[in-house]
């Protein structure tokens, strides 16, 4: 539907978006600009309220993929000036995957063309959700809405604030075991990007390899992640989202801590886990 | 992807497809054909083996919805040279709402372009199934993968020969009622089309509007369907597809016997029910 000017930044290397590039790129006539606002694969949150302030200053549209961070981090997509934000049911939310959920501004209705490819048809799904009885242009997954809205009850039963609270403090304590442990973190934050909240990625410590820990983890029951594509072998990362609980979070450190050890990696069981501890009390 | 090509019949009238129409476009040119294989909006079952002789005669491409025949209706995707062939979970397997599943042919395969549109990249998914654990390139709705699972096994209990078998006598079993009660079918056949075997569409009988009769059926415990768009109040439609018994279908002929009694659009009760019994027997 038009060119697209890509801003570059290594990720391999864990670099943070520059917003100079995102300007410039902007200044040059881009009309619309997409974010993911809390890129998994490195570990990192981009500033979004940043980009959507420039996306404001050159009117150009904002789209956000909130799919990691919406139900599990602050998004202000009013105040940030997101024009479509998009949410996964798998993640934050807590629910099965298979569905999707966006936000569309005003502005953003607005400079939607008339007919566009079916997938994308938001207009078809507008104008049934207006009828009176609101529904879906086509069948819809019905049992995944209904399981969609179970998990929204359930995050509102913790409350939002609260559950976002909960995802910073656990992240928060997986970095500060990772400290403890002598384990650097991937990303390479700049003045605007953060640690993901929801994801945390860590380089694999010198003397174990990725598949000896990650399959130590395994034995002991969890699951964490390796790196993608260029970062195989290199990161790996733990995810931190969704209806977990404080004992989830030490467990895993545990399981790393123990798998370390075994390895010769750390010299001595503990450090990590009070590392943790420490934060979540 | 190309222009195309429209064979015109008027659905609103419950035509059916003329294949002399359909053969002269493929003289003209055409490289693809579309078809439902059971058009429930008119209760018709298309001719598709016909049709993939015809798409076999010229190169073209063959492209079917099978959504509501797959699982309960004979289809020979191979023996009629179907291309592609698309099921849905919701129809005839009886799985929730929110898959497709689809066949591709070697010569589709061949046929497809290099760089297609996101949501019909069929080689990113043939790329993820060939791996040594099979996947789908994203995340997919993992609990309704198991539901179909679980679907496809009770079709398997079933056997699928004598699935199609009960869905076939299922729909000659509400004709037959229909016949007694002298409400007349929807479709024009021709010398290649036949009755659904899923859906039965028929006309609303001379003395009853649409909404009394739907909402009398309704308030008996049974959901019947109306026609769509042109056809709205003019027909009226009643599934049989999936995991439904010979009950469900008296019981639903019951149902329209009793609203029509007692709007005196019958003049007695019995001939409806008597007649799907002769057939279910």
């Amino acid at each position: 539907f038009g060119k697209v000017k890509s801003v570059k930044f290594d990720w391999t290397k864990g670099e943070s978006i520059e917003l100079d590039s995102v300007e410039n790129a902007l200044a040059e006539g881009a009309k619309a600009i997409t974010l993911v606002h809390n890129d998994t694969s490195v570990g990192i949150k981009n500033p979004a309220k940043e980009i959507g302030d420039l996306a404001k200053k050159y009117g150009a549209i904002f789209i956000m993929d909130g799919v990691t961070t919406i139900g599990g981090d602050e998004v202000l997509v009013d105040k940030w000036g997101v024009d479509i934000a998009v949410v996964g049911s798998q993640k934050c939310i807590g629910a099965p995957p298979g569905l999707s959920a966006i936000s569309v501004s005003k502005k953003a209705w607005e400079s939607m063309v008339d007919k566009p490819p079916y997938y994308i048809d938001l207009k078809a799904y507008k104008k049934s959700a207006n009828k009176e009885t609101a529904q879906t242009p086509y069948t819809p997954a019905v049992s995944l809405f209904f399981a969609m809205q179970e998990a929204l009850r359930i995050v509102k039963e913790e409350g939002l604030e609260a559950r976002i609270k909960r995802h910073a403090q656990f992240s928060e304590a997986l970095r500060a075991a990772a400290d403890a442990m002598n384990i650097e973190m991937f990303p390479q934050l700049n003045n605007y990007s953060k640690y993901s909240n929801t994801v945390t990625a860590m380089k694999i410590p010198t003397g174990i390899d990725d598949k000896k820990l990650r399959n130590g983890i395994k034995e002991l029951g969890i699951q964490v992640s390796g790196g993608q594509g260029a970062l195989e072998g290199k990161i790996f990362r733990i995810g931190s989202m969704g209806n977990i609980s404080k004992l989830d979070i030490l467990s895993t450190v545990q399981a790393v801590e123990i798998v370390l050890h075994k390895n010769d990696v750390v010299k001595k069981m503990g450090p990590g886990v009070e590392a943790a501890s420490n934060v979540l009390k």
